[in-house]
Protein backbone atom coordinates (compact mmCIF):
# COMPACT_ATOMS: atom_id res chain seq x y z
CA UNK A 1 0.00 0.00 0.00
CA UNK A 2 1.29 3.18 -0.95
CA UNK A 3 0.73 5.80 2.40
CA UNK A 4 2.21 9.06 0.91
CA UNK A 5 3.53 10.85 -1.97
CA UNK A 6 7.15 9.96 -1.10
CA UNK A 7 6.15 6.04 -1.26
CA UNK A 8 4.41 7.08 -4.62
CA UNK A 9 7.76 8.56 -5.91
CA UNK A 10 9.89 6.01 -4.34
CA UNK A 11 7.66 3.61 -5.99
CA UNK A 12 7.87 5.07 -9.61
CA UNK A 13 11.53 4.99 -8.97
CA UNK A 14 11.72 1.47 -8.34
CA UNK A 15 9.56 1.10 -11.48
CA UNK A 16 13.10 1.68 -13.35
CA UNK A 17 11.70 5.58 -14.34
CA UNK A 18 8.52 4.17 -16.69
CA UNK A 19 8.45 6.01 -19.90
CA UNK A 20 5.31 8.22 -20.58
CA UNK A 21 4.81 9.86 -23.90
CA UNK A 22 4.31 13.70 -23.85
CA UNK A 23 1.94 15.16 -26.58
CA UNK A 24 3.09 18.69 -27.57
CA UNK A 25 6.63 18.83 -25.89
CA UNK A 26 8.03 22.39 -26.65
CA UNK A 27 6.89 24.01 -23.35
CA UNK A 28 9.58 25.24 -21.01
CA UNK A 29 7.47 24.42 -17.82
CA UNK A 30 6.41 20.93 -19.22
CA UNK A 31 10.05 19.91 -20.22
CA UNK A 32 11.09 21.56 -16.63
CA UNK A 33 8.63 19.08 -14.77
CA UNK A 34 10.10 16.49 -17.44
CA UNK A 35 14.04 16.72 -16.76
CA UNK A 36 13.31 16.83 -12.47
CA UNK A 37 11.54 13.59 -13.11
CA UNK A 38 14.33 12.25 -15.13
CA UNK A 39 17.06 13.14 -12.82
CA UNK A 40 14.71 11.58 -10.10
CA UNK A 41 14.35 8.43 -12.02
CA UNK A 42 10.53 9.07 -11.77
CA UNK A 43 10.26 8.69 -15.19
CA UNK A 44 11.68 8.45 -18.77
CA UNK A 45 9.90 11.07 -21.28
CA UNK A 46 9.08 10.33 -25.10
CA UNK A 47 8.99 13.85 -26.50
CA UNK A 48 6.38 14.19 -29.19
CA UNK A 49 6.16 17.54 -31.45
CA UNK A 50 8.07 20.33 -33.02
CA UNK A 51 11.78 18.60 -32.81
CA UNK A 52 13.36 21.49 -33.41
CA UNK A 53 11.40 24.17 -30.79
CA UNK A 54 11.83 21.02 -28.81
CA UNK A 55 15.70 21.11 -28.60
CA UNK A 56 15.69 24.88 -28.37
CA UNK A 57 13.43 25.00 -25.52
CA UNK A 58 15.44 21.64 -23.87
CA UNK A 59 18.60 24.20 -24.28
CA UNK A 60 16.91 27.20 -22.62
CA UNK A 61 15.92 25.23 -19.22
CA UNK A 62 19.04 23.10 -18.89
CA UNK A 63 17.44 19.97 -19.92
CA UNK A 64 19.67 17.45 -21.91
CA UNK A 65 17.89 15.41 -24.34
CA UNK A 66 20.71 13.64 -25.80
CA UNK A 67 19.40 10.08 -24.95
CA UNK A 68 15.69 10.70 -25.00
CA UNK A 69 13.18 10.11 -27.69
CA UNK A 70 11.77 12.67 -29.84
CA UNK A 71 8.78 12.45 -32.56
CA UNK A 72 8.29 15.46 -34.69
CA UNK A 73 5.20 16.05 -35.40
CA UNK A 74 4.73 19.48 -35.87
CA UNK A 75 0.71 19.43 -36.32
CA UNK A 76 -1.41 19.62 -32.89
CA UNK A 77 -3.76 16.94 -33.51
CA UNK A 78 -0.43 14.85 -35.34
CA UNK A 79 1.31 15.16 -31.93
CA UNK A 80 -1.41 14.09 -29.83
CA UNK A 81 -2.46 11.04 -31.91
CA UNK A 82 1.31 9.73 -32.18
CA UNK A 83 1.63 10.30 -28.32
CA UNK A 84 -1.83 7.96 -27.95
CA UNK A 85 -0.02 5.61 -30.13
CA UNK A 86 3.26 5.42 -28.36
CA UNK A 87 0.86 4.41 -25.07
CA UNK A 88 -1.27 2.22 -26.84
CA UNK A 89 1.59 0.37 -28.46
CA UNK A 90 2.92 -0.35 -24.79
CA UNK A 91 6.22 1.49 -25.57
CA UNK A 92 5.16 4.05 -22.59
CA UNK A 93 3.21 3.46 -19.58
CA UNK A 94 0.83 6.66 -19.21
CA UNK A 95 0.17 9.73 -21.61
CA UNK A 96 0.82 13.50 -20.58
CA UNK A 97 -0.28 17.03 -22.00
CA UNK A 98 2.46 19.45 -22.78
CA UNK A 99 1.25 22.08 -25.43
CA UNK A 100 -1.52 20.25 -27.10
CA UNK A 101 -5.04 22.00 -25.99
CA UNK A 102 -6.72 19.40 -23.56
CA UNK A 103 -9.81 18.66 -26.19
CA UNK A 104 -7.47 18.04 -29.07
CA UNK A 105 -5.60 15.57 -26.62
CA UNK A 106 -8.74 13.78 -25.27
CA UNK A 107 -9.98 13.09 -28.61
CA UNK A 108 -7.31 11.50 -29.95
CA UNK A 109 -7.28 9.34 -26.37
CA UNK A 110 -11.56 8.42 -27.44
CA UNK A 111 -10.05 7.77 -31.00
CA UNK A 112 -11.76 4.14 -32.04
CA UNK A 113 -8.27 3.94 -33.89
CA UNK A 114 -6.60 3.09 -30.94
CA UNK A 115 -7.20 1.18 -27.31
CA UNK A 116 -7.26 3.76 -25.07
CA UNK A 117 -10.60 4.52 -24.54
CA UNK A 118 -12.40 2.29 -21.86
CA UNK A 119 -16.74 3.37 -23.13
CA UNK A 120 -16.26 4.60 -19.63
CA UNK A 121 -16.17 8.76 -18.94
CA UNK A 122 -13.07 10.53 -18.09
CA UNK A 123 -12.21 12.21 -15.28
CA UNK A 124 -10.34 13.75 -12.91
CA UNK A 125 -8.84 12.55 -9.61
CA UNK A 126 -6.97 14.44 -7.10
CA UNK A 127 -4.77 12.12 -4.63
CA UNK A 128 -4.53 14.58 -1.44
CA UNK A 129 -2.05 13.77 1.26
CA UNK A 130 -2.92 15.93 4.24
CA UNK A 131 -0.79 16.39 7.49
CA UNK A 132 -4.34 16.34 9.68
CA UNK A 133 -5.34 13.09 8.10
CA UNK A 134 -4.03 9.67 8.65
CA UNK A 135 -4.08 8.13 4.97
CA UNK A 136 -3.80 9.32 1.85
CA UNK A 137 -7.90 10.48 -0.04
CA UNK A 138 -8.85 11.08 -3.26
CA UNK A 139 -11.40 13.73 -4.03
CA UNK A 140 -12.90 13.44 -7.19
CA UNK A 141 -14.04 15.18 -9.81
CA UNK A 142 -12.55 18.63 -8.93
CA UNK A 143 -10.97 18.92 -12.66
CA UNK A 144 -13.15 17.75 -15.46
CA UNK A 145 -16.83 17.24 -15.25
CA UNK A 146 -19.01 19.96 -14.79
CA UNK A 147 -21.75 19.03 -13.25
CA UNK A 148 -21.91 15.14 -13.30
CA UNK A 149 -25.38 13.20 -14.01
CA UNK A 150 -25.73 10.75 -11.60
CA UNK A 151 -24.68 8.12 -14.95
CA UNK A 152 -21.24 10.28 -14.94
CA UNK A 153 -21.05 10.17 -11.01
CA UNK A 154 -20.93 6.44 -11.20
CA UNK A 155 -18.38 6.69 -13.35
CA UNK A 156 -16.19 9.17 -11.84
CA UNK A 157 -16.36 6.43 -8.69
CA UNK A 158 -15.80 3.34 -10.88
CA UNK A 159 -12.29 5.79 -11.92
CA UNK A 160 -11.35 6.61 -8.25
CA UNK A 161 -11.67 3.16 -7.17
CA UNK A 162 -9.60 2.32 -10.03
CA UNK A 163 -6.80 4.72 -9.66
CA UNK A 164 -7.09 3.79 -5.34
CA UNK A 165 -7.03 -0.05 -6.72
CA UNK A 166 -3.41 0.99 -8.19
CA UNK A 167 -1.93 2.39 -5.07
CA UNK A 168 -2.71 -0.84 -3.32
CA UNK A 169 -6.32 0.23 -1.10
CA UNK A 170 -8.22 -2.90 -2.29
CA UNK A 171 -11.18 -2.39 -0.60
CA UNK A 172 -11.80 1.38 -0.45
CA UNK A 173 -14.37 3.40 1.55
CA UNK A 174 -16.50 6.16 -0.49
CA UNK A 175 -18.37 9.26 0.80
CA UNK A 176 -20.30 11.00 -1.58
CA UNK A 177 -20.67 14.23 -0.27
CA UNK A 178 -23.73 16.79 0.49
CA UNK A 179 -24.61 19.47 2.73
CA UNK A 180 -26.56 17.40 4.54
CA UNK A 181 -27.35 13.18 5.23
CA UNK A 182 -31.06 13.82 4.90
CA UNK A 183 -32.20 13.27 1.52
CA UNK A 184 -33.85 16.26 0.00
CA UNK A 185 -35.72 16.06 -3.53
CA UNK A 186 -35.10 19.19 -3.92
CA UNK A 187 -31.17 19.25 -3.81
CA UNK A 188 -30.07 16.88 -6.66
CA UNK A 189 -26.90 15.82 -5.18
CA UNK A 190 -28.29 14.09 -2.04
CA UNK A 191 -31.07 12.24 -4.32
CA UNK A 192 -28.10 10.97 -6.39
CA UNK A 193 -25.90 10.27 -3.49
CA UNK A 194 -28.72 7.77 -2.25
CA UNK A 195 -29.38 5.81 -5.94
CA UNK A 196 -25.34 5.30 -5.89
CA UNK A 197 -24.95 3.90 -2.51
CA UNK A 198 -27.77 2.40 -3.19
CA UNK A 199 -26.31 0.74 -6.64
CA UNK A 200 -23.19 -0.03 -4.13
CA UNK A 201 -24.87 -2.55 -2.24
CA UNK A 202 -26.05 -4.38 -5.88
CA UNK A 203 -22.43 -4.79 -6.29
CA UNK A 204 -22.27 -2.09 -8.91
CA UNK A 205 -18.83 -0.92 -7.75
CA UNK A 206 -17.20 -4.17 -6.56
CA UNK A 207 -15.57 -4.62 -2.92
CA UNK A 208 -16.11 -1.43 -1.85
CA UNK A 209 -18.22 0.64 1.43
CA UNK A 210 -20.21 3.47 -0.06
CA UNK A 211 -21.93 5.46 1.71
CA UNK A 212 -23.96 8.99 0.74
CA UNK A 213 -25.55 11.39 1.12
CA UNK A 214 -23.02 12.26 3.76
CA UNK A 215 -21.93 15.98 5.26
CA UNK A 216 -18.39 16.78 5.56
CA UNK A 217 -18.38 16.63 9.80
CA UNK A 218 -19.88 13.14 9.66
CA UNK A 219 -17.11 12.16 6.25
CA UNK A 220 -14.19 13.13 8.79
CA UNK A 221 -15.29 12.68 12.17
CA UNK A 222 -16.55 9.88 13.95
CA UNK A 223 -17.39 11.94 16.55
CA UNK A 224 -19.97 13.72 14.52
CA UNK A 225 -21.41 10.88 13.07
CA UNK A 226 -21.93 9.77 17.20
CA UNK A 227 -23.66 13.15 17.80
CA UNK A 228 -25.73 12.85 15.19
CA UNK A 229 -27.02 9.67 15.62
CA UNK A 230 -25.91 8.61 12.01
CA UNK A 231 -24.06 4.96 12.08
CA UNK A 232 -21.52 4.78 9.49
CA UNK A 233 -18.57 2.82 8.20
CA UNK A 234 -16.88 5.73 6.22
CA UNK A 235 -16.76 7.89 8.92
CA UNK A 236 -13.49 9.49 9.86
CA UNK A 237 -11.62 7.21 7.96
CA UNK A 238 -12.50 7.58 4.07
CA UNK A 239 -10.31 6.94 1.01
CA UNK A 240 -12.65 8.67 -1.38
CA UNK A 241 -14.54 11.85 -1.61
CA UNK A 242 -17.10 12.15 -4.26
CA UNK A 243 -18.51 16.14 -4.61
CA UNK A 244 -21.55 16.83 -6.39
CA UNK A 245 -19.50 19.09 -8.91
CA UNK A 246 -16.08 20.32 -10.78
CA UNK A 247 -16.57 23.68 -8.50
CA UNK A 248 -17.32 22.18 -5.20
CA UNK A 249 -14.23 19.41 -5.73
CA UNK A 250 -12.15 22.36 -7.02
CA UNK A 251 -12.83 24.86 -4.66
CA UNK A 252 -12.26 22.05 -1.79
CA UNK A 253 -8.78 20.26 -3.06
CA UNK A 254 -7.17 24.13 -3.50
CA UNK A 255 -8.51 25.43 -0.22
CA UNK A 256 -6.39 22.00 1.54
CA UNK A 257 -3.36 22.79 -0.76
CA UNK A 258 -3.36 26.59 0.73
CA UNK A 259 -5.04 26.24 4.23
CA UNK A 260 -4.52 22.65 5.28
CA UNK A 261 -0.43 22.42 3.98
CA UNK A 262 -2.22 19.32 2.06
CA UNK A 263 0.48 17.94 -0.77
CA UNK A 264 -1.37 17.17 -4.10
CA UNK A 265 -1.42 15.20 -7.30
CA UNK A 266 -3.60 15.08 -9.59
CA UNK A 267 -4.44 12.46 -12.95
CA UNK A 268 -6.89 11.91 -15.33
CA UNK A 269 -8.70 8.20 -15.08
CA UNK A 270 -11.12 6.34 -17.23
CA UNK A 271 -8.91 5.79 -20.01
CA UNK A 272 -6.47 2.44 -19.98
CA UNK A 273 -3.92 4.28 -19.22
CA UNK A 274 -3.58 7.37 -17.10
CA UNK A 275 -3.16 10.99 -18.54
CA UNK A 276 -1.31 13.46 -16.99
CA UNK A 277 -2.40 16.91 -17.25
CA UNK A 278 -0.37 19.60 -15.10
CA UNK A 279 -1.94 23.08 -14.28
CA UNK A 280 0.29 26.23 -14.86
CA UNK A 281 -0.24 27.16 -11.00
CA UNK A 282 0.96 24.03 -9.83
CA UNK A 283 4.29 24.19 -8.44
CA UNK A 284 7.41 21.89 -9.26
CA UNK A 285 6.16 19.24 -6.16
CA UNK A 286 2.81 18.83 -7.39
CA UNK A 287 3.92 18.48 -10.68
CA UNK A 288 6.26 15.81 -9.43
CA UNK A 289 3.91 14.07 -7.64
CA UNK A 290 1.32 14.04 -10.32
CA UNK A 291 3.87 12.82 -12.59
CA UNK A 292 4.76 10.03 -10.13
CA UNK A 293 1.33 9.15 -9.45
CA UNK A 294 0.34 8.78 -13.34
CA UNK A 295 3.21 6.50 -12.90
CA UNK A 296 2.07 4.58 -10.36
CA UNK A 297 -1.47 4.23 -11.53
CA UNK A 298 -0.62 3.07 -14.76
CA UNK B 1 -11.36 45.72 14.27
CA UNK B 2 -11.80 42.11 15.28
CA UNK B 3 -9.84 39.91 13.95
CA UNK B 4 -9.85 36.81 15.87
CA UNK B 5 -12.31 34.84 18.01
CA UNK B 6 -10.65 35.30 21.45
CA UNK B 7 -11.35 39.18 20.22
CA UNK B 8 -14.81 38.74 19.32
CA UNK B 9 -15.50 36.74 22.67
CA UNK B 10 -13.65 39.60 24.87
CA UNK B 11 -15.69 41.81 22.96
CA UNK B 12 -19.05 40.45 23.45
CA UNK B 13 -18.27 40.47 27.25
CA UNK B 14 -16.91 43.92 26.99
CA UNK B 15 -20.92 44.80 26.08
CA UNK B 16 -21.66 43.51 29.18
CA UNK B 17 -23.24 39.97 27.80
CA UNK B 18 -25.97 41.51 25.41
CA UNK B 19 -29.45 39.67 25.72
CA UNK B 20 -30.52 37.30 23.73
CA UNK B 21 -33.81 35.93 23.13
CA UNK B 22 -34.40 32.20 22.07
CA UNK B 23 -37.12 30.52 20.93
CA UNK B 24 -37.49 27.11 22.52
CA UNK B 25 -35.12 27.52 24.94
CA UNK B 26 -36.54 23.21 26.11
CA UNK B 27 -33.31 21.70 25.35
CA UNK B 28 -30.40 20.29 27.24
CA UNK B 29 -27.51 21.48 24.26
CA UNK B 30 -29.03 24.86 24.06
CA UNK B 31 -29.14 24.95 27.90
CA UNK B 32 -25.88 24.04 28.18
CA UNK B 33 -24.15 26.89 25.81
CA UNK B 34 -26.63 29.26 27.10
CA UNK B 35 -24.87 28.29 30.67
CA UNK B 36 -21.38 28.70 29.75
CA UNK B 37 -22.51 32.09 27.70
CA UNK B 38 -23.51 33.25 30.46
CA UNK B 39 -21.23 32.21 32.86
CA UNK B 40 -18.34 33.69 30.59
CA UNK B 41 -20.40 36.62 30.03
CA UNK B 42 -21.01 36.38 26.84
CA UNK B 43 -24.91 36.87 26.47
CA UNK B 44 -27.79 36.94 29.02
CA UNK B 45 -30.54 34.54 27.65
CA UNK B 46 -34.01 35.64 27.89
CA UNK B 47 -35.61 31.89 27.73
CA UNK B 48 -39.37 31.35 25.17
CA UNK B 49 -40.39 27.97 25.77
CA UNK B 50 -42.42 25.92 27.77
CA UNK B 51 -41.46 27.02 31.14
CA UNK B 52 -41.94 23.62 32.99
CA UNK B 53 -39.76 21.80 31.00
CA UNK B 54 -36.91 24.80 31.13
CA UNK B 55 -36.60 24.84 34.85
CA UNK B 56 -36.67 20.45 34.68
CA UNK B 57 -33.94 20.87 31.94
CA UNK B 58 -32.21 23.49 33.23
CA UNK B 59 -31.80 21.72 36.42
CA UNK B 60 -30.32 18.47 35.05
CA UNK B 61 -27.20 20.30 32.74
CA UNK B 62 -26.88 22.41 36.05
CA UNK B 63 -27.70 25.56 34.68
CA UNK B 64 -29.17 27.93 37.89
CA UNK B 65 -31.54 30.26 36.01
CA UNK B 66 -33.21 31.69 38.94
CA UNK B 67 -32.31 35.13 37.74
CA UNK B 68 -33.36 34.77 33.75
CA UNK B 69 -36.29 36.08 32.64
CA UNK B 70 -37.90 33.11 30.97
CA UNK B 71 -41.36 33.64 29.04
CA UNK B 72 -44.09 30.46 29.24
CA UNK B 73 -45.08 29.88 25.29
CA UNK B 74 -45.77 26.40 24.94
CA UNK B 75 -47.02 26.80 21.23
CA UNK B 76 -44.27 26.54 18.65
CA UNK B 77 -45.33 29.35 16.72
CA UNK B 78 -46.38 31.41 20.15
CA UNK B 79 -42.58 30.84 21.43
CA UNK B 80 -40.81 31.95 18.03
CA UNK B 81 -43.69 34.87 17.70
CA UNK B 82 -42.45 35.62 21.25
CA UNK B 83 -38.68 35.27 20.76
CA UNK B 84 -38.88 37.53 18.10
CA UNK B 85 -41.20 40.61 19.36
CA UNK B 86 -38.49 40.84 22.17
CA UNK B 87 -35.62 41.56 20.04
CA UNK B 88 -37.95 43.82 17.71
CA UNK B 89 -38.68 45.51 20.89
CA UNK B 90 -34.84 46.19 21.23
CA UNK B 91 -35.14 43.93 24.81
CA UNK B 92 -32.40 41.77 23.30
CA UNK B 93 -29.89 42.34 20.69
CA UNK B 94 -30.48 38.98 18.64
CA UNK B 95 -32.22 36.17 18.32
CA UNK B 96 -31.32 32.46 19.09
CA UNK B 97 -33.28 28.90 17.33
CA UNK B 98 -33.88 26.38 20.26
CA UNK B 99 -36.41 23.60 19.91
CA UNK B 100 -38.64 25.36 17.14
CA UNK B 101 -38.26 23.93 14.41
CA UNK B 102 -36.33 26.51 11.42
CA UNK B 103 -38.98 27.23 9.20
CA UNK B 104 -41.15 28.66 12.04
CA UNK B 105 -38.51 30.48 13.11
CA UNK B 106 -37.89 32.20 9.76
CA UNK B 107 -41.49 32.53 9.48
CA UNK B 108 -41.92 34.75 12.51
CA UNK B 109 -38.45 36.49 11.58
CA UNK B 110 -39.77 37.44 8.23
CA UNK B 111 -43.71 38.05 9.47
CA UNK B 112 -44.63 41.82 8.97
CA UNK B 113 -45.96 42.49 12.23
CA UNK B 114 -42.39 42.95 13.49
CA UNK B 115 -39.70 44.88 12.07
CA UNK B 116 -37.09 42.23 11.59
CA UNK B 117 -37.42 41.59 7.89
CA UNK B 118 -35.24 44.10 5.76
CA UNK B 119 -36.64 43.13 2.33
CA UNK B 120 -33.51 40.95 1.63
CA UNK B 121 -32.79 37.28 2.10
CA UNK B 122 -31.83 35.70 4.88
CA UNK B 123 -28.54 33.44 3.94
CA UNK B 124 -25.89 32.00 6.81
CA UNK B 125 -22.82 33.45 7.17
CA UNK B 126 -19.79 31.18 8.60
CA UNK B 127 -16.96 32.71 9.86
CA UNK B 128 -13.76 31.54 9.87
CA UNK B 129 -10.39 31.58 11.91
CA UNK B 130 -7.21 29.78 10.24
CA UNK B 131 -4.03 28.94 11.41
CA UNK B 132 -2.42 29.43 7.72
CA UNK B 133 -4.26 32.48 7.49
CA UNK B 134 -3.79 36.34 8.50
CA UNK B 135 -7.29 37.00 9.17
CA UNK B 136 -10.44 36.12 9.94
CA UNK B 137 -12.66 35.28 7.24
CA UNK B 138 -16.51 34.56 5.92
CA UNK B 139 -17.62 31.82 3.50
CA UNK B 140 -21.41 31.94 2.58
CA UNK B 141 -23.63 30.73 1.80
CA UNK B 142 -23.36 26.95 3.23
CA UNK B 143 -25.79 26.66 5.18
CA UNK B 144 -28.99 28.19 4.15
CA UNK B 145 -29.82 28.77 0.42
CA UNK B 146 -29.39 25.71 -1.85
CA UNK B 147 -28.69 26.63 -5.36
CA UNK B 148 -28.67 30.60 -5.12
CA UNK B 149 -29.67 32.51 -8.47
CA UNK B 150 -27.86 35.85 -9.21
CA UNK B 151 -30.73 37.70 -7.29
CA UNK B 152 -30.12 35.80 -4.36
CA UNK B 153 -26.25 35.71 -4.52
CA UNK B 154 -26.42 39.40 -4.54
CA UNK B 155 -28.16 39.30 -1.13
CA UNK B 156 -25.98 36.59 -0.30
CA UNK B 157 -22.93 39.02 -0.48
CA UNK B 158 -24.57 41.96 0.94
CA UNK B 159 -25.70 40.21 4.19
CA UNK B 160 -21.64 38.94 3.96
CA UNK B 161 -20.76 42.83 3.94
CA UNK B 162 -22.66 43.71 7.01
CA UNK B 163 -21.30 40.59 9.19
CA UNK B 164 -17.93 41.82 8.08
CA UNK B 165 -18.83 45.36 8.82
CA UNK B 166 -19.86 45.29 12.17
CA UNK B 167 -16.29 43.19 13.07
CA UNK B 168 -14.57 46.18 11.89
CA UNK B 169 -13.70 45.55 8.43
CA UNK B 170 -14.61 48.64 6.46
CA UNK B 171 -13.32 48.21 3.48
CA UNK B 172 -14.08 44.69 2.27
CA UNK B 173 -12.49 41.89 -0.29
CA UNK B 174 -14.78 39.59 -2.00
CA UNK B 175 -13.47 36.66 -4.02
CA UNK B 176 -16.78 35.44 -6.08
CA UNK B 177 -15.46 31.61 -6.39
CA UNK B 178 -15.79 29.54 -9.12
CA UNK B 179 -12.85 26.29 -10.26
CA UNK B 180 -11.25 28.60 -12.70
CA UNK B 181 -11.20 32.45 -13.74
CA UNK B 182 -12.66 32.50 -17.38
CA UNK B 183 -16.13 33.19 -17.87
CA UNK B 184 -18.00 29.93 -19.48
CA UNK B 185 -21.49 29.43 -20.29
CA UNK B 186 -21.66 26.17 -19.46
CA UNK B 187 -20.70 27.50 -15.95
CA UNK B 188 -23.48 29.38 -14.50
CA UNK B 189 -21.45 30.39 -11.20
CA UNK B 190 -18.54 31.89 -13.30
CA UNK B 191 -21.67 34.19 -15.25
CA UNK B 192 -22.97 35.12 -12.23
CA UNK B 193 -19.54 35.80 -10.67
CA UNK B 194 -18.76 38.36 -13.90
CA UNK B 195 -22.64 39.68 -13.10
CA UNK B 196 -21.67 40.41 -9.30
CA UNK B 197 -18.16 42.32 -10.45
CA UNK B 198 -20.13 44.16 -12.89
CA UNK B 199 -22.40 45.43 -10.16
CA UNK B 200 -19.95 45.91 -7.64
CA UNK B 201 -17.84 47.90 -10.53
CA UNK B 202 -21.65 49.97 -10.27
CA UNK B 203 -21.53 50.50 -6.38
CA UNK B 204 -23.90 48.25 -5.80
CA UNK B 205 -22.24 46.62 -2.57
CA UNK B 206 -20.73 49.85 -1.42
CA UNK B 207 -16.89 50.52 -0.81
CA UNK B 208 -15.50 46.64 -1.00
CA UNK B 209 -13.05 45.09 -4.06
CA UNK B 210 -14.91 42.37 -5.20
CA UNK B 211 -13.40 40.01 -7.92
CA UNK B 212 -14.66 37.13 -9.88
CA UNK B 213 -14.88 34.30 -11.55
CA UNK B 214 -11.93 33.35 -8.83
CA UNK B 215 -10.60 29.88 -8.63
CA UNK B 216 -9.81 29.40 -5.34
CA UNK B 217 -5.74 29.00 -6.04
CA UNK B 218 -5.75 33.03 -7.02
CA UNK B 219 -8.48 33.77 -4.03
CA UNK B 220 -5.75 32.68 -1.45
CA UNK B 221 -2.33 32.71 -3.03
CA UNK B 222 -0.90 35.62 -4.76
CA UNK B 223 1.91 33.43 -5.84
CA UNK B 224 -1.19 31.39 -8.55
CA UNK B 225 -2.30 34.75 -9.33
CA UNK B 226 1.12 35.74 -10.93
CA UNK B 227 1.66 32.64 -12.39
CA UNK B 228 -1.33 33.00 -13.61
CA UNK B 229 -0.93 36.16 -15.14
CA UNK B 230 -4.07 37.38 -13.22
CA UNK B 231 -3.90 40.82 -12.14
CA UNK B 232 -5.55 40.48 -8.78
CA UNK B 233 -6.36 42.83 -5.41
CA UNK B 234 -7.51 40.32 -3.65
CA UNK B 235 -6.06 37.18 -4.08
CA UNK B 236 -3.88 36.48 -1.32
CA UNK B 237 -6.54 39.01 1.20
CA UNK B 238 -9.78 37.99 1.09
CA UNK B 239 -12.59 39.06 3.73
CA UNK B 240 -15.41 37.04 2.35
CA UNK B 241 -15.33 33.97 -0.27
CA UNK B 242 -18.76 33.56 -1.90
CA UNK B 243 -19.41 29.82 -3.34
CA UNK B 244 -21.64 28.82 -5.77
CA UNK B 245 -24.09 26.90 -3.59
CA UNK B 246 -24.53 25.29 -0.32
CA UNK B 247 -23.11 21.68 -0.59
CA UNK B 248 -19.70 23.43 -1.72
CA UNK B 249 -19.91 26.10 1.30
CA UNK B 250 -20.72 23.32 3.57
CA UNK B 251 -18.21 20.43 2.35
CA UNK B 252 -15.45 23.36 3.12
CA UNK B 253 -16.13 25.05 5.74
CA UNK B 254 -16.39 21.71 7.49
CA UNK B 255 -13.01 20.48 5.65
CA UNK B 256 -11.42 23.19 7.20
CA UNK B 257 -12.75 22.00 10.98
CA UNK B 258 -11.44 18.96 10.81
CA UNK B 259 -8.30 19.14 8.30
CA UNK B 260 -7.37 23.10 8.96
CA UNK B 261 -7.83 23.06 12.14
CA UNK B 262 -10.60 25.74 11.55
CA UNK B 263 -12.36 27.70 14.32
CA UNK B 264 -15.62 28.46 13.31
CA UNK B 265 -19.07 30.13 14.22
CA UNK B 266 -21.58 31.13 12.10
CA UNK B 267 -24.82 33.62 11.96
CA UNK B 268 -28.23 33.75 10.02
CA UNK B 269 -28.16 37.32 8.31
CA UNK B 270 -30.35 39.28 6.19
CA UNK B 271 -32.65 40.50 9.22
CA UNK B 272 -32.44 43.29 11.04
CA UNK B 273 -31.16 41.46 13.73
CA UNK B 274 -28.61 38.16 13.52
CA UNK B 275 -30.27 34.59 14.15
CA UNK B 276 -27.91 32.65 16.17
CA UNK B 277 -28.40 29.09 15.00
CA UNK B 278 -26.60 26.17 16.24
CA UNK B 279 -26.18 22.80 15.07
CA UNK B 280 -26.26 19.87 17.15
CA UNK B 281 -22.29 18.48 15.62
CA UNK B 282 -21.26 21.59 16.68
CA UNK B 283 -18.73 21.05 19.57
CA UNK B 284 -18.92 23.26 22.44
CA UNK B 285 -16.70 26.33 21.20
CA UNK B 286 -18.01 26.92 18.13
CA UNK B 287 -21.42 27.09 20.25
CA UNK B 288 -19.87 30.04 21.80
CA UNK B 289 -18.08 31.36 18.96
CA UNK B 290 -21.72 31.66 17.39
CA UNK B 291 -23.43 33.03 20.06
CA UNK B 292 -19.97 35.95 20.51
CA UNK B 293 -20.72 36.13 17.03
CA UNK B 294 -24.16 36.77 17.20
CA UNK B 295 -23.77 39.26 19.79
CA UNK B 296 -21.11 41.57 18.04
CA UNK B 297 -22.64 41.52 14.71
CA UNK B 298 -26.08 42.86 16.01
Amino acid sequence: MLGNFNEILNAAVKHGGRKIAVAGAEGAAVLTALKIAKEKGIAEPVLVGNQKKIEKIAQDVNFDISGVLICNKEDETDAAEKAVEIVDNGEASALMKGKVSTPVLLKAVLNKKYNLRTGRLLSHVTLLELPEYHKLMIISDGGMVIYPTLEQKKEIIKNSIEVIHKLGIDRPKIAVLAAIEKVNPGMVETEDAQALAEMAKTGEFGDVILEGPLAMDVAMSREAAEIKGISSKVSGDPDILIVPNIACGNILAKSLIYLAKARIGGVIAGARKPVILLSRADNAETKLNSIALGVASS
